[in-house]
């Protein structure tokens, strides 16, 4: 209950903080709901102020949920707000799906500040409002201070398939060229030196952005896409590993293929990381057959997220598992990692 | 990305709890998601191991959202898992929508334990299998001690709406009747209770129940309903006054027909509280023409969780706000609060 439902917006004093009394349900939350999302999110669904909204939806759906709990929240790049857009509708460009609406759930730490939750909200307006997908729904509850760490967001995306053929890792096929959308590990290279404190020359942005105008290019231009997968939590390596392993065929990498720019590559050797487990936010690999993926290239390179797109490796018969072939010519295991290199990076 | 889309369960250890690298994407996460999820949340579309799911929908879809921080996460008659499935459940039929499916993203705290988790998990299973809905697609994050308390929840609803005519508080007509399925400030009084560490000789249980059942047979039955709301936070006196604010209309009612049980009420007195600002989470108003007033009663009472539904008012012409007429006959405004009268009730 008590959604994004109310009218008559009523301004909250600029400096306000959150406080528990925004969570209630009584005229405080309302205020806050009033002033902060309904005049950000301004749609028409939101608009009819029920407990859910109402959107036409024909033929299959899919839908994706996450959880953004990123510190900093604001980084180089972004903030929690446009990351979780981007992330959402990363989720429904990859499984073929055209975004058609996108709920927020938000959990608001007592004591933050009113003018950066506003920040976070238009932020969150202006990612939607540019991957043109309206945010429908969504809540709000507070907690006391050291419950939570200023503001957790969760969005649920809802899209349109417009894919013929199922698209996921059972779809990877031996021969299948794996295409790569960019550089790599630049959004959690942007965490890092936000949460470190470092103190860079020029700051290295994040790469978050929505790509499902390119994923979804493919799939328009008649490409038969087996599979595309974002490289988000884990890196190029760790996607790479759920879907040979997924699909059972083994996937052989080219590390000299993978772009990975001279500042990223910098700040992982002074942490001790590998740029290939790095998270990205608006990176993707895309598997499609072999003789399409020189047509694929260029629709990819069309974009300006995608404009560095490049082919970095091959699905192969046999063993399902990542090898790389190294700079120096070695062949490795690129495997799963046990724990994490970057907590909290979405 | 890492939905819970991995295969092959692997146990975690029993009394395992849980570390921030079971959110950082790599083995641990995916052993977290197999032994604890995937095997509770067993179905079809959850089973493609994507990044989203993939449901079929037809015509007009309602999409709700919540986030549950309810505290203590385990109160007589349900848990915080349970919680999320009947709030979602219950918004979708609030808006006339039969639920089609549900996603789920979790927030938890390092340190929490895994067998708590587990049990959480398998309530919101319990839940969602009775209301007869897949959860098809989740999230999970990990966040260090003293960033959360515990566990958070955050669900989203899709339902087909099969009512024909808008359900909401525009609908709302003078002289409809109001219903209210049985007796107010269960939840909010277990909620109290087990917060306060109270010692009653018999616990008073939650209502929180999914009455999607009970509400959709209302308009399969051929039953104009105007508007329809679960009494969550805030309690029915602040769903009528939203009702009444949306509507432009004005909503009397008789305190002598709206059911409070004698424990529910005494509680409410040793702690100040006014049950009718409780918070209910398996209760509902309908509003609906006079003349079918009778017929949706008996409709409402052939289910369990609205046996006890009465007619508790009427909506009138005239200034838009709620007047209780009280026990000694007196007519007097019944408000919005301005703060809550209960924090993190659901």
């Amino acid at each position: 209950m008590s959604e994004f439902e109310i009218q008559c917006p009523v301004p909250l004093a600029r400096h306000d903080i959150i406080q528990i009394a925004h969570g209630g349900g009584g005229r405080m939350s309302q205020r806050l709901i009033e002033s902060v999302f309904l005049s950000a999110f301004a749609n028409e669904a939101l608009a009819n102020r029920h407990d859910a909204s109402v959107i036409q939806g024909n033929g299959k759906l899919a839908i994706t949920t996450d959880a953004f709990v990123v510190t900093p929240w604001r980084f180089p790049g972004g903030d929690i707000g446009s990351l979780a857009v981007h992330g959402t509708v990363n989720d429904l460009a990859m499984a073929g799906a055209r975004p058609i609406a996108l709920s927020a759930s938000f959990i608001l730490e007592e004591g933050l500040s009113v003018d950066d939750l506003r920040e976070v909200v238009r932020s969150m307006q202006n990612a939607a409002s540019e991957a043109g997908v309206p945010i429908v729904t969504g809540d709000t509850k507070v907690v006391e201070r050291g419950k939570a760490d200023g503001l957790y967001i969760s969005t649920t995306g809802i899209g349109e398939v417009i894919a013929n053929t199922p698209i996921g890792p059972t779809s990877v096929r031996p021969g299948d060229a794996i295409l790569l959308s960019g550089d790599v590990g630049r959004h959690g290279a942007a965490i890092m030196t936000a949460r470190e404190g470092l103190e860079l020359n020029s700051p290295i942005e994040s790469d978050a952005a929505s790509v499902h105008l390119s994923a979804l290019a493919l799939i328009d231009e008649g490409i038969d896409v087996h599979c595309m997968r974002d490289a988000t939590r884990g890196g190029l390596a760790t996607v790479l590993n759920e879907i040979s392993r997924d699909s059972g065929f083994g996937i052989a990498v080219s590390e000299d293929a993978v772009p990975v720019t001279e500042d990223v590559r910098g700040i992982c050797e002074l942490l001790g990381l590998d740029p290939l487990y790095v998270a990205c936010e608006g990176r993707f690999i895309a598997f499609v057959p072999d003789d399409q993926a020189d047509r694929a290239i260029s629709i990819m390179r069309r974009f300006s997220v995608s404009s560095g797109t490049v082919r970095i490796g091959t699905v192969r018969e046999g063993r399902a598992r990542v090898t790389l072939k190294t700079q120096i010519g070695v062949e490795r295991v690129l495997d799963l990692l046990s724990g994490e290199q970057l907590p909290r990076i979405c």
